[in-house]
């Protein structure tokens, strides 16, 4: 398959006239897809019943007839005000118990099932009309789940579905889930479902338990809620069915989403992210303030990869600054181009740039587009006209395994957010910083989901951080040909967010037991005995495998036997380089120390080396020019 | 006019017997105004409709019988207990949707029509009573409109009115609406103006349209609750109006309400506004910390004259140590007079001290006053009495028009507040930062309303930041004599918020055109070719005006042409002087570069200078000792 | 009386057949006192009304029958979710407003009429059965009163009951009210109690006096709902009441409490301590992570001393990390046993430690106990063994009266809260920090209460800060033997929060006012003149007293008249010593200058020195090894 790009267009934004020049320029510039439809709800339905798709039909085929394949979005993102009317209590309440207002988007609860209904209705619509048009080559249901924190939500309609999948989760069984939850605790026991509440504005922290089970319900409210709408696209279309999810939004599991879906994309916005979600100190934010992290962009094509079991896009592509994060700069030229062939070195089938024109009103204007509001270029589309004239002498989308797997449990993210024990500590920065290091030593990596069991082709499998670990997946790491990275905290919990017995982390034939646990202060690493220090989080450990990792003053910090190796702290980058390192070349991999901000992703056919620095770099017979992409056939 | 002095004193709060000898000393100490019954409600009408004014009367006879001039202020910033009964929902509602509590004071929404029809009431009792008492000789409207964070309110009298409003700018015409303010964006369109909702609590940003219509809409209730009071008074009394504004307060059009009254007036807490308010950072709050900012009062003064065309006062001037900043250090010895100086010098009337005696009781016991608790002598009152042998030789109030404009447009300030694209970003602190270079260059400075459009006289006239500026205002600047200084983002958006085409300034005869936007993290300045930096915020300019301003990478920051320079940056300090002392020097002022702390201020009379700082300081023949004034006549 | 040690158990947490193991080995590691039944009340009576003591009964048998004593809660800090049923407004109401949901603990406001018959209901229930039950050797009422938070209440109840109380102090007279609070200053009259609302989301701060009203109305409430208990237990029981407090929870009067109670004890968590609650800068956050703040726990042993008038224990000692503060790092080796001397240095009958074994379930299962969830020894048992086995040597409760008296007054932290002038102000950071001073001078401090009038035996007598100091304690201070060492703010309020006159301090035989204040910010500490410094907060005092302190740049810092000094600053350590070291040695008292993390304590019998230190330490003839304790006999 063909690497191609793409962009976001908005034809009820602008005047129809303007439709047709805007194709000629898109296809002009490379494109082959463009992404409509998912905010125009008021147009597609402007009084509720009355539809009128005119508009939509003819954009379609403007679009198409000049030669683009329409990706055509289901608006459920947007309900109209008109939908306020019908369903008052339609609307999310916030952890403080405020309901969310309309006037921006995303103002729904996933649980109300009155507003279920609506979307089934006009998702029906489209499907029918547009399931089998040709112009239309895929479709993309609501758009980016969970984003402005919608996904949890504290509204009746949440606390009652809540009641119901607990019934449902506990067999009817009161007593069960006092006895799941320790709620004799506090006192905290229940008489019946319908006594239990959300998880919010208790007096101090909720049990765990509960607050864990919340998040796993509101996990399978956004599951069924795009289960609903990919079931009705089924029965019309045969078209793939995607959804483009954010950067870092964990607030359910987009595995379980992405096994009703053809193709996962996400939307890959460098800049924003490396101000608003990705966690570096303000030294590494004002490094690569124009350049985005050099690991965080990799990692999320790497989980969607997964995600879309092998297929997958990036559906927004930041093209220059964005208008949402604290401080929003412009990407240092040839930005662009790097995070496209970073996307295809990944394995992306497909880039879209975010948006074609930048938009003159309401909440992006500020938001670069491929051009300017004035429709003259702006350098999106210049850097994106080159990508696509290189692509027209690359090779196809080339999957390879990578050497490396490592476990994303969207689950354990819940669990750490539920009980971190430490102000800095969180699952995604745990797993993203062992992802940091195993890039640092220029390796490729494979995302795994938490239910694979078959580990074939790997050298190395981590699993760090995941709180819950079932015991056939423990068996069927241990029964591997693949050396397990574990810890710190994998398997500390039994499935109702308790710890279990015998201690974790309680692995085939690796006798380490974690006998305590302690968080650290940001301001009190301790050195490791040869480099490196353990930072934030530690585990005393106890066992007769052997120990590889001590700290300085001696204590165990990891310890291996077999194919198994626990890790029993969060380390800094030098410290998981250097217990990963030899353990990697060890299972027959080959490593390559690289600076900071200098990456390689292999493909099937290639080997690309990024440069997200401003500086040059020569890595063996390798030159790297600043910003600079270098492609090397493998 | 002869200079005076005032000050501020609550006969209720002291016992009948006490106000002869207090009159007698306000006399001796040399003051002529005493401003009273702002906050008396509950005893003016302690029961409602049984008014009780035989107390005022005495008080005034008392005051005004010792050869006193009495401000009377109207009492509506503290509407008794007993309103609250009658009008339960005349509280505002914050941000969070919260009801603001009986129990201090400004406890209204001024969309209330019930609390509107009650402060007329007791309006007209007071005008009626004294609008000819020959001991009042000024009237002041209710209490600093808009401080507590007061005038956006989130009430449903608040919706109710913003629908009437809106209604009434599109004629009632809903698609009009939607068409202004680009709804069908996200699907935001509505059906009927009585679906608006208020701007707040939206799951993310809600429509910068919408947010600035709402903040228009409350500048509109500010402007026509103050007129409401003014018609009623205008019917009984030809004594000069004023209302006494807060620093740093810009919810509302203050230009407006100013058109609607005699004399503008404000409170400077000079030590208070630099721990809360002005924005200096850590290093310079603590350097000013006795003294407050050099820049800041001074900034105000000029709007205030601007506001009150010409005729202004501080109507409360800081005595000592405040109540309410995060920290309340005493002024420096000298600085009560000093700050009575600087005002004079640009102008004022009047200047009187809040408050005569500090009180024991209730929210502001720990607010310095003239008087210690005990009757005493506050070190206010003897700066005071200095002051006013001073005035004894002194001029009358001499104005004269500054070189230099400087347009303040509070609808400006509205429109940043609502888009502010940089977490550091601000029109006040930009037009503040501009304001603080001219006067580092050794300039007065004349602030300006941006209905002006006669700049006859101005040799150099700012009008940095002024978001929407309409096109007469355009025409104007440019078939002035004056050069015009624009820039960053003057211009850059049409009457409803949105992006104009063609792009801005879209300035006549200067051919620039902001292409792009980029807002900078703090960390992250860019140097100017020829000293100063790049701060916060620039813009990507093109066009075939000349280049006057490079950043050190060489892309042009300013551009002129015939009398119009467009600056596309924030500068710092020396990067605004850079661009701004040749450009002035050509237009034939003089500029003196004075240090940090150091500023003149010229009156038709007299060369003003300050010194804030606690060293000497010698320009050319002027020595300055520590913290002093040194008038030179002109 | 023999020192003790015990644990906190929770015989509901585990199966039957565990409980005599548990039992045996409790012994076997020398405690004494087992408490139970705090959190159980959703066992004992599962449905309203149905009462099951028979797993009481048993695990009262199994434990008295091993030979342990139990002290045996009252389970009322957390009612059952039936509780929820009956009274819907129970709950209380945090100051946004929002009430605090079932789900954790505490959930309950003190003012709630239905929930006290409630609670008197269970109490008398297990007073009746338990009250003369061999084994029952200690009663505790509910569990940590305030702590979350939980004391001020915004609920209707709490409002109902504010003004009930308020009628009762004022005798039916509004107008008195109005008066004493000074509530003519904004129009803040009241004409009935009914109207009078709680202090929370007015539009500014409210009136001080309201504020502190409030608070006050607060710890009565506290007090009352105790007392209902202790009455019910009274009549049931002659065995010893106590209450455990918690780490500096200051929202009402632990004095009046403990008037009513035969025991004081606190709950002792020095890391998590650190970490939420002391106030230390984050270097000395990181100097004491794993130790405790070396002075912390001995202020609180030393108040609760005083509050159980001699009778106190600690009733949770932290055994390892906690689970709640934002870092929870493992105390040092040798911190259990040295935290656990150090209490019964300072007087403890018994230390017991919380909780026996670390929970697997629910909100506390990342908080340590003696054992591992696995029932493995945790650090903490093998430190209480050592102790245990170290008491049956030592001598009994020695107690002695320390030289030096330090008052501290609820009512007074109450007053600084409502009205602390600089954001770093508070009651209680000055009282501890003066005792931080006395001990690093070596001495052994008393704490005293307000209400004590009889200052035989002390040398020195320390009343900082104390806002209204009535005038028979001013007397009884002045005829004391005792050296009276007040301010800053001694004496600054009257009953009412009003600045009295004459000015503060006005102390007999003493010529010093405090004619201004001003606090500072952390960035200007102000030199004295022959060391040390002034931070946070200055007054400027007048009179005839001899100066014997002044700043740097001369003016007086402290006055001294006969036995009385007046010290009108916030210093720091420095300072303090310097104002403190000269005064104590002339009262004929020794001091010795310790280093920090040095500290002694003595007995009547013994000096203890510790060492909290990872140095030794060399002073005079004691070698103090790291983290250390030494046993001198006196
Ligand atoms: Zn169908
Ligand atoms: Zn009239
Ligand atoms: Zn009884």
């Amino acid at each position: 398959m063909k690497r191609t790009l793409g962009t976001c267009y908005y034809p009820e934004h602008w005047p129809e006239d303007q439709w047709g020049e805007d194709a000629r320029r898109m296809v002009e510039a490379g494109l082959t897809w463009v992404r409509i439809g998912e905010f125009a709800w008021s147009r597609l339905e402007p009084v509720r019943g009355a539809y009128d798709f005119a508009w939509l039909d003819r954009a379609i085929a403007v679009l198409g007839g000049a030669g683009l394949r329409v990706v055509l979005g289901t608006p459920t993102a947007t309900p109209p005000r008109w939908m306020l009317d019908r369903h008052p209590d339609m609307l999310a309440l916030d952890e403080q118990g405020r309901a969310r207002k309309f006037g921006s988007r995303r103002h729904y609860c996933f649980s109300h099932e009155g507003y279920r209904a609506e979307c089934a209705l006009i998702v029906e619509q489209l499907a029918e009309r547009y399931g089998k048009n040709p112009h239309v080559a895929a479709w993309q249901t609501d758009n980016e789940y969970g984003c402005h924190d919608t996904a949890l939500s504290y509204s009746d309609a949440a606390r009652i579905g809540f009641q119901v999948w607990l019934r449902d989760r506990f067999s009817g069984d009161i007593a069960a889930l006092n006895t799941a939850w320790g709620n004799v605790f506090w006192s905290m026991e229940y008489d019946d479902f319908a006594q239990i509440d959300l998880p919010n504005l208790t007096v101090t922290e909720a049990n765990p338990a509960h607050c864990l089970a919340f998040r796993r319900y509101t996990s399978d409210a956004v599951v069924s809620f795009n289960r609903l709408q990919v079931d009705i696209l089924r029965a019309h279309t045969d078209r793939p069915l995607t959804h483009n999810y954010m950067g870092r939004i964990t607030d359910f599991d987009h595995f379980a989403v992405g096994d009703d879906l053809d193709i996962a994309s996400w939307d890959s916005y460098p800049l924003g992210f490396l101000e608003d979600r990705v966690g570096a100190d303000a030294a590494r934010q004002r490094i690569y303030a124009q350049t985005g992290d050099p690991d965080f962009q990799a990692f999320h094509h790497d989980l969607y990869r997964a995600v879309g079991r092998g297929r997958w896009w990036v559906m927004e592509q930041q093209p220059g600054p964005v208008n949402w994060a604290p401080y929003n700069p412009e990407p240092l030229p040839g930005m662009v181009r790097l995070w496209t062939w970073e996307a295809f070195a990944h394995g992306a089938e497909a880039v879209c740039y975010f948006r074609w024109r930048q938009a003159p009103m309401a909440q992006e204007q500020l938001h670069a587009g491929m051009l300017r509001p004035d429709s003259k270029d702006a350098p999106a589309i210049i850097e994106a006209r080159e990508v696509a004239r290189e692509l027209a002498d690359a090779g196809d989308v080339a999957p390879a395994q990578a050497p490396v797997g490592l476990i994303f449990d969207y689950d354990a993210d819940a669990a750490w957010q539920v009980q971190p024990h430490g102000a800095t500590l969180s699952y995604f920065g745990l797993v993203f910083e062992q992802y940091r290091a195993l890039r640092s030593l220029g390796l490729s990596v494979d995302i795994l989901p938490p239910t694979v069991r078959d580990f074939t082709g790997y050298a190395v499998v981590l699993a760090p951080g995941m709180m819950h670990m079932p015991q056939d997946l423990k068996n069927a790491l241990a029964q591997s040909e693949a050396h397990v990275v574990l810890g710190p905290r994998s398997g500390a919990r039994d499935a109702h967010m308790n710890i279990p017995l015998p201690l974790p982390p309680d692995y085939p034939d690796l006798d380490v037991t974690v006998a305590r646990i302690e968080s650290l202060r940001p301001d009190m690493p301790r050195d490791l005995a040869d480099g490196g220090r353990i930072i934030n989080y530690r585990e005393i450990i106890e066992g007769t495998a052997d120990v590889v990792l001590r700290c300085a003053k001696g204590s165990a910090i990891a310890m291996h036997a077999g194919t198994g190796t626990y890790v029993a702290a969060w380390l800094d980058l030098e410290g998981w380089q250097n217990i990963l390192r030899p353990l990697i070349q060890n299972a027959g991999i080959e490593t390559i120390d690289l600076p900071d901000g200098v990456r390689i992703r292999d493909t099937g056919a290639e080997r690309f080396w990024f440069n997200f620095t401003q500086e040059p770099h020569q890595i063996g017979a390798h030159h790297l020019a600043p910003i600079s992409v270098l492609r090397q056939p493998r």
